[in-house]
């Protein structure tokens, strides 16, 4: 996929949208200490989407907006994912554990420089806030 | 799974929310014709439900509440529902399709004289609202 299109281009994807549950809660009680588990997290996130073919669109604090050419890649990505992290939390008190709420939705986006527009983002992420803590919410036909 | 209990009982289900996509304007535009196709579409979306040990909760008007004792047999009922009312629209034109939208969530419930209350169930009902017509939205960890 290009990195970069000029012009806009409509096409159908899996949208990935994620966030950190009660992420100001965690920066409020340990800035330092949430910020760099949350590097070490996105890294392990950031490889499985480039694993599955994703590509990552937006990223801003704790939210993550990807693509993916199909909603299989984008459930095992997001199953791997959470995987990954459960496990990093396992060790954790659970007052300082990270935990990404995934949403994932089949729909036709936008797309202008990389940046990915258009209802189906917003669909994803009303799944995102729906979804369960290290869960998964998915929306398809 | 009793039909009735009296006493408050709180239990971890897969709560099945399902409506049809624009009822309202369904019921504008033909409202005998409508309330015959939900009847068959009724039908045969509850012997699924049961088909999958499901039970229904509550029902008024098009819509539908049911649990099930796992994740996976509520999403399989649900995709046999949607393959079966998916092929019974397809004689039809697009305006008089009954397209049910199903949200499915993994949480607990109380159910009380065979009624299901509490937060889980609010959550299928918000994953169904994002649901497309015709299609299945799910949430779980």
């Amino acid at each position: 996929m290009d990195n970069v299109e000029a012009r806009l281009v409509r096409r159908l994807v899996a949208i990935f949208a994620a966030d950190v549950a009660g992420y100001s809660r965690l920066m409020g009680t340990d800035e330092e200490g949430t910020l760099r588990l949350l590097t070490e997290r996105r890294r392990d996130m950031d490889d499985l989407i480039r694993h599955y073919d994703g590509r990552i669109a937006n990223s801003a604090g704790d939210s993550v907006i990807a693509e993916f050419p199909s909603v299989v890649a984008a459930v095992e990505s997001a199953i791997a994912i959470q995987r990954v992290h459960g496990e990093a939390n396992a060790g954790l008190a659970n007052d300082h554990q990270i935990a990404f709420r995934i949403g994932i939705h089949v729909g036709d986006v936008l797309v202008k420089n990389g940046d990915l527009f258009g209802d189906g983002v917003n669909v994803a992420a009303r799944l995102q806030q729906l979804a369960e803590p290290g869960g998964i919410a998915v929306s398809a036909r």
